[in-house]
């Protein structure tokens, strides 16, 4: 029978408080110290440097691949048999916090440190890495690094991929030297496990520090470019207007409206971009850009959220004499965890007397792309203030996420002396 | 009797069609050459040099004042009486046309010019001049230079306001060398007369291609920022919420509601500024600006709409837990103009046998400013397509043009006979 180990929980707190520093920011809106940490900008160069040190100082085999995801080995007595992987992502939103991503990164190194003390041996190889772009703030497509290891997103697409500065991924990569030469299709792992906070609320509110992630809701991310036409703001009668502002701001009220009345289920969707160029306080807008996020626990109702948006905003696009684009950012089905792996998480949480609830995740994860070639599952934190996230206020106690990775480490302890 | 004359309208088109070239840029949403020309940039510091040349090339005296109002001036025979003023403005929206302002412009020129050519002596002094910043686009506030020179806003006031770079309106006219001696407050003329295009249809519609306007409408610029709080678009419970973005959204579309009403009489509203800073396609809006420009000629119906804007955007924000400031750009009430004045235009173009109509303004000009003072009417031209303007689609015919400064020549002639 396998032993049970813990974790340091001060030692696996203090490189979340060491990590934060990097990329900090004082944020205006909340008063608070956020994190700024975009990928392949010099803060995640410098976050990427610093793990990679406490990797080699745990003695473990640090590899890069070639869309910069970054990988550290501790061998297994058979190296002949896949690996057990753990992993998340290091980079932030622009409003970040200390957890988002961070926490199943600097987990998995102290899930390393904590086998390392207790001199434990494995039968195969466990592996911790963090995944390129996760956030997909920086270069519009999100979980970019597992995609491309999962094979969904080529290279050579992703590598060309650009910032609002036109500078590309593999630009960006080369310059911050993490452009690897390890093959970005890494060999199938035997598992792949990532432990995240939540992002929400349901933990708290079932007063547990624990989840497991039965999968992932439908994420379906789209811009929608609206062009009208700039009159004057004064003379213009309300029936001759072409206002692109208008059309994209009624899109906005509209996508509530749907969220609000039930009809799609748990619908989720946010506007999180509303850009009219250079405004002019006296004339009409002639052109707005927004991008619609939509997320749905039910691919169908995702179906028809999408379907009825697009008639929206047909209807409203004749009505008001403006031309509209549609851009697909991105799409993912709902991604279920392997049933198997999730057993042996709860398994887990039973022996080391943690309560836990199952949950789908709301946000999207790399383990939804590594889902894809590899049986997967993920363990959810909670939270402080209803889980809230991508904003400096983001907060997990030592406690919750101690907890957290000590059944990260002991399902990875187990599933890695698995034959 | 006082003579009639006929202005030169192939020289006046001339004008027109130079100064255009000055600030002239490729315009993607029409396809068409439009006209940039920011108040006391470099562009349109050149179209002010150009427009002093054919002043001096006219035989004018040319003075600056400290607000970087320029006027030049045709000595009467008893130059102690107060002078008739011609004038308008030579800045642009950044999407401008040729002729918004400048028509008043190269048109009080031209009548001078056809004064000259004709011999003609006046009892009092007549002048032409442009104001500084009309269109607000640049500096936050317009009918920046004649609400100087009415005393409505003080210089100082008007010196420290700055562009979106921190540029301040008093630097930018030293720099571009338009911070005259002359003094803002000058002598109150005769009378005022500004030539301007409709922007509008009521005199398309009508078929003629002269206005007599009668007023300008009130106009209210008002900002509202709202502010939120970021959170993550997946995780984030519909009803746990602090969308900036939605609020500002529901505010434009509740403003198109209240013009489709009929509640507010004739109000016009646009929201030409929507901005929510550096947006992020997984996160909640967590700050939102936009700008509101109402219109409306009847002064109660002016303050119930705002009243009914404050109490939904109140409610609103209560709703949905965001806090609001808000910032009273400018505010004009319904401005009357001289009815001894307007009815020298009408016996001017019955004279002319030049058909008209009498109508309200419903963009806001620098006569609206100047009318405080000084005795003022206006002189609108009929423009192509509904009167669209702040679009490089802008036009007015050759003829139009010539016509309105007909009427602009001759009443100015009569008012300078005046004892």
């Amino acid at each position: 029978m396998t032993r049970t180990v813990r974790i340091d929980r001060e030692r696996l707190w203090g490189t979340l408080m060491e990590l934060k520093e990097i990329g900090a920011y004082d944020d205006e809106a909340t008063g608070l110290r956020g994190v700024r940490r975009l990928a392949l900008t010099n803060a995640d160069a410098e976050a990427r440097r610093r793990c990679v040190e406490w990797m080699t100082e745990a003695g473990l085999e640090v590899r890069v691949d070639r869309i910069g995801n970054v990988y550290a080995t501790r061998p297994g007595r058979d190296r002949s048999l896949p690996c057990v992987l753990m992993g998340s992502h290091i980079d932030t939103v622009a409003t970040g916090g200390a957890f988002d991503g961070t926490l199943g990164v600097l987990g998995g190194i102290e899930v390393m440190r904590t086998l390392n003390d207790a001199g434990i041996e494995t039968l195969r190889d466990i592996e911790v890495g963090f995944f390129t772009e996760e956030e997909g703030v920086r270069f519009g497509t999100d979980m970019l690094g597992s995609a491309v290891t999962a094979g969904r997103i080529p290279l050579d697409h992703a590598h060309k991929l650009t910032d609002s500065d036109g500078k590309t991924v593999e630009g960006e990569l080369v310059r911050i030297g993490f452009d690897g030469d390890a093959h970005e299709l890494r060999p199938i792992p035997y598992a792949y496990l990532e432990c995240h906070i939540e992002q929400g609320p349901i933990l708290a509110d079932a007063g547990v520090d624990v989840g497991i992630v039965e999968g992932v809701q439908s994420i379906s991310w789209q811009r929608i470019t609206v062009a009208g036409e700039a009159a004057h703001a004064g003379t213009t009668p309300i029936g001759s207007r072409h206002d692109a502002g208008l059309v994209a701001a009624a899109v906005v009220v509209e996508l509530r409206r749907m969220c609000d009345s039930g009809d799609f289920g748990q619908l989720r969707a946010t506007v999180g971009n509303f850009d009219i160029g250079e405004g002019q306080t006296n004339v009409i807008p002639h052109q707005a850009t927004i991008t619609v996020d939509l997320r749905n626990p039910d691919d169908e109702l995702m179906t028809a959220a999408e379907q009825h948006l697009g008639e929206y905003v047909e209807t409203l696009a004749r009505a008001q004499g403006v031309q509209t684009t549609w851009e697909r950012m991105a799409k993912t089905a709902v991604v279920p965890f392997d049933a198997g792996i999730q057993n042996v998480l709860a398994s887990t949480a039973d022996n080391l007397h943690l309560p836990y609830v199952r949950a789908m995740s709301g946000a999207g994860h790399d383990a939804q792309e590594i889902a894809a070639p590899c049986p997967t599952a993920m363990i959810f934190v909670a939270g402080e203030s209803g889980g809230i996230s991508h904003t400096p206020r983001e907060y997990s106690t030592p406690d919750a996420c101690g907890n957290g990775t000590d059944v990260l480490a002991n399902a990875v302890l187990r599933l890695a002396d698995r034959t």
